[in-house]
């Protein structure tokens, strides 16, 4: 048997695993079940490129994560060979609690349910199944660990997650906006203070990574046809439920009635054991089949996601008011021959936000300087460019059917 | 309404489409189904990345047959603006008639199916929602229409489809060997009596990709962790399908169900109607289901397909002969306690084959000297080296539990 | 003969010129000469694979100037041949009077010289020998013709020269900050009121293109170590002059030595004979005889560049004062046994400045919004971050020994 | 002082050499000189991208060898700090003894000299100034050292020379075909009976490296531009010798006088001294001037080289016989009023030949199987197309004035 697998990484080329808990655990079921769930959910209905699974991010921010281990510990920070795996661990699982289409999920079928305490559940399923093995993996995930910058690895504003999804969505969608040196930054990554910071050479890296983010932001994650098939899946998910809860929901599938029937969030051993069965087949075959529901609403949405024929999404600089979103819904409630419930499924506003970099919050990203002095990179900029965007920006947006 | 929709391609950059009927096309659900199915099937159980889909592979493909197109326009061979538009059509829609795992479908769910056919039903049957206006492309691709080298834009061993999947599979895969210059190529096609052929100048970039597909077929398409995932796909269908048949499967979806129960494979109005609901969703999602069927082998084979706990193949020079294979299975039949029946879905003996490039075929690659001379490109090659590729090359293969 | 030209280009690919004056312009000796001058003069000390050259570049800039007016030719822009041809000669002779190592050139042998005079200059004397066919690119050119937005496509804040330098820059340095989707900018250029404009949706291209120019300033153009060697050739050929002037200097190319016994730096005929014979080579070949000059100053600097041993630069947030300059030099003067007059050869302060975008001047980047308004980008994008950018950044620098 | 020294390259990324003897002999002259020399002397007349140093190929294939020499130590390959080191440093000064335009000058200047042995000459040197540190390397490099696969690494024909070279040269071509999957060829490298063997999974990969240089000698190291301007430059620096003997040149730079006046090609100590002077600079220089000789020839010749006026060149399949050729030869004495001495500056026979891979040879590719067997990769490749590559290929050219 050999030593290593590898794993064939089309963004990061060959990615090692050793024999042992690593490998064990990327064999598991739990982190299998991570190839059948999209990174990017609905963006491939704009990208199609886009179809790349959780399990090659999280490989991917394993092998980065690496990386940086190995460049700290060349620069003589103190890192245990049980820290360095169990880092290792806590990268590589720290997606785990996602389910298909989280958004949609989290706020209709188990409305509370954040993916991240998912993730700490089922990192404590697995800790005990590997005779608690897992446990420094667990405290650094939870930032109990006293050396801090190894959960800043893995979950920070210059972790590893996001150099990963960056250089990886950005070659999946083919927008060169998102691409990032990530290379550069690595380099220049070191310890003060037990925090992960910044060399001073490595600035115009770290100015360009927050740029890039933004970018994605816009142009891919928050893409306005993304969104707007967002809002359906939720609207389609959320009928679905109306329906099922009122018992005139013809077909579901096992997994998804046991969650539309759940009265609230708390994760049980029961919930887990049914949470890992969900992937993103389930979502879409259930959406296929609610097509032929004699639910108006239900079918109409479900056929439109399955065919993309989406409505239509524009931004729009100030909210609207909601004299003019009457109009739009009574326009609408007459074409369309719905009532006044029902419309709510088709004209819809809303907002979304993104902050690029948020300044002086309690994991800034701290440039260290060749004289020792540590400045958060919004002041270490040479220029005000990152300071201006340490403001969130915000975007309303309204749904339409045409 | 802008004139072009763009589509953001990671390979290509940008692919523009005009409106009409080509654009039409695209957003009809025949067509929008296919990014429902992996272009590569099992094989991101290898290549992690590789999940890109069927239908962003026809676009690549249109893409790269209007680059042909215009360089045959640029030597001035005649192309008429319909005999432009219906080669698009024609490799729009060549892969149309693929359901999900191909090959596990059309060897056991409707045995007898080819997917070419299925393809070529589809398009009549568009051709007839579109009012007749498919018939130049459906001439072109049954290879009925006098400028043959439309056809071979399409389907002929240097096609505008192998081309692009080479391409692509490389660039999800990250399996460099499959990299082809297909600018070059395109450059130095050209027609002569008909038939694309191509200038001396590109010989070499011919050879080179003859060459590349050829390992690609090794390193990626007939891989053995592959090879042995589409075994046991077929057998995991094969033995539903068996319960089904005696009654005995507990949970089918309603679309599988009418597949399995279907006596021959003839295209009718009703199979067309079925077949189009078929995606990846739909296997997966039986699959998991069948986790919890009482049959012990149907339930273990979806299990392991789930988890990826695969069985092991390995390739062999000679065929296994009968008696050693007789002994494996006895000794598996006592290991796994099995009886004669069920030892058949856990070891396997098979075959694959490759040829790298079929001389003297009814459509070799011909090269176009300067002084006129049309010569195979397997005796134009300087060396006997695409000669010597010529021969199929089989692999024998023996899939054990362990 | 061959309709097209194809140049290979690591950067686009094939570059296809049709035969014509625009071939003819490319075979001139003019453009040949391009060919031994290095885009990046000293940058290669840094970035090793910046080898690349002006020829290389200016061919790029005309292959991305043809897609942009393709574009706006799709978009309905009229272009006329004259006009379109006349555009793609003016891209393709802008960097014309560019001579080695531009910077120390222009400011030491002929002072007063700016290479965008020379390269007119050039033009004109091709003009006469192209029987006035560049009468309309001179015109382009020089922002004397009606259609303003052919000159901003050749020169503007987002002219196809910036876009080519910052692609190709990247790519041969390897920095990746510079990487510009070049495609999605120029498919998003229009033009309104004769002037070239940027559509909406291009908006988030644009911010990036200026970001990456900014990056590519500071982490390229003006890298500390090719700023050091830049000031260490302008002091060797600044010192090799006086030598030359006071009759001193043992030997001389006799192309320098007619620049250097210039008395002023209008352009004469004769002045254009001798420009155009002036290449990398002539420099670097004087700089290794020079190595065995007795002045033991222009030996020392010579063999320094030669062997790579450069001075040490460092910026200072501010300029450094007499007093402490005046110490550092008496230091260096006592080390090194030098006179008043020879330390300033050694010990040299300076500032360079960069300003990532120009707002509101007379060509701003305009973004055209759906609604029809104009709006200058740095007041468009949605956050302050391109406003931010519209101060010039200075650095001062400090030149020291060791 | 950083502990390392990072170096950007376009095509490995970051190359990072430890401060210590290999930083050292990086910073020599003799090294810096390399970055002076192009690794493909005229080839950049065809490619306009290849103007790449010697310098950076052989960091990059110092890089690569770091590389193997870990993989082969992770697979517990006994390899000690000394012989690390002294492998690195033999590859890093592999091309030491290469002057410019090396065909050219080890044909004309210095009749004889091959750049190895000057190679080893310069080590030499190095090696007393470096007080016997590399008299290791020199062993590796001469073959004489017991570890027989460390030699291979630097030299046979699977070496890092060779894997650096292709890949550098596609990339700065822009020539796709010559793209190398280095990386899983490093990967299944290991050693048995003291030799570098390749394990059974790298098989393809091999395969594609020895069919990509193939393909890179007919596209790129043999291109017919190429070699007519290398026939040019070997004629002008002939005619150039010729005059000079004949004291009839007027310019000539001190350093080629030297080599232009030796008698024999035995490298002493001045001969050296001298050597590592010589550049593509002084060439170029020394033809710049020769467009004003008064010898026809030479100004002719250099002119052309220069304007890139080049002579036509057309391969044939069969070598010419005389009688045609000496018909060609009247014709353009006549034409171009030349005696018959002059017409053979013109008018060129020759041939070139390419061996894709000496089969059985000393230093054959030998694959390693699971079951231990050692094949040739000739044998080993499932079919017969290595084995085909195993004869030379010879063509023959003729060289006319247009």
């Amino acid at each position: 048997m050999s030593p290593l697998k590898i794993f064939n990484d089309p963004v990061h080329g060959f990615i090692e695993v050793p024999q042992g808990i690593l490998l064990d655990l990327i064999n598991h079921p739990y982190m299998q079940r991570l190839r059948r769930i999209k990174q990017l959910a609905l963006s491939s209905l704009v990208y199609p490129g886009a179809e790349h699974t959780r399990f090659n991010h999280v490989l991917g921010a394993m092998f980065l994560t690496r990386q940086a281990l190995d460049v700290l510990i060349a620069k003589n920070i103190e890192i245990t060979n049980e820290e360095y795996e169990a880092t290792l661990i806590a990268i590589l699982l720290h997606d785990l609690g996602h389910g298909p289409f989280s958004h949609a999920l989290e706020s209709v079928i188990i409305p509370g349910l954040h993916h991240e305490n998912m993730s700490i559940a089922l990192m404590q399923e697995l800790n005990s199944q590997f005779d608690n093995k897992l446990h420094l993996a667990i405290e650094i995930f939870e930032n109990r660990y006293d050396k801090l910058f190894l959960h800043q690895l893995v979950s920070s504003q210059l972790d590893m997650d996001r150099m990963d999804y960056l250089m990886r969505d950005s070659f999946f969608t083919g927008v060169q906006e998102g691409i990032v040196g990530t290379d550069r930054i690595i380099k220049t990554l070191t310890v003060k203070d037990k925090k992960l910071v910044v060399e001073e050479k490595g600035i115009y890296s770290v100015e360009k990574f927050i740029i890039a983010r933004r970018l994605m932001y816009w142009q891919v994650y928050l893409h306005k046809t993304t969104l707007v098939a967002e809002c359906m899946m939720v609207n389609t998910l959320k009928r679905a439920k109306a329906l099922f809860l009122a018992q005139k929901l013809n077909y579901c599938t096992p997994v998804l009635a046991y969650f539309m029937g759940l009265e609230n969030a708390k994760i049980s051993d029961k919930t887990i054991r049914e949470f890992v069965k969900l992937e993103d087949a389930d979502i879409w075959f259930a959406i296929k089949q609610w097509q032929y529901e004699s639910d108006r609403i239900l079918s109409d949405l479900s056929n439109r996601l399955v065919s993309r024929k989406l409505l239509k999404l524009r931004f729009t600089k100030n909210p609207i008011d909601e004299e003019s979103l009457n109009k739009y819904k009574l326009k609408f409630e007459e074409k369309m021959k719905l009532n006044d419930n029902e419309i709510d499924f088709y004209v819809i506003d809303g907002n979304v936000s993104n902050l690029a970099y948020l300044e002086g919050s309690k994991e800034p990203i701290m440039i260290l300087f060749k004289n020792g002095d540590l400045i958060d990179i919004a002041s270490a900029s040479d220029m005000g460019n990152i300071e201006a965007l340490s403001k969130p920006v915000y975007k309303h947006y309204l749904v339409l059917p045409e």
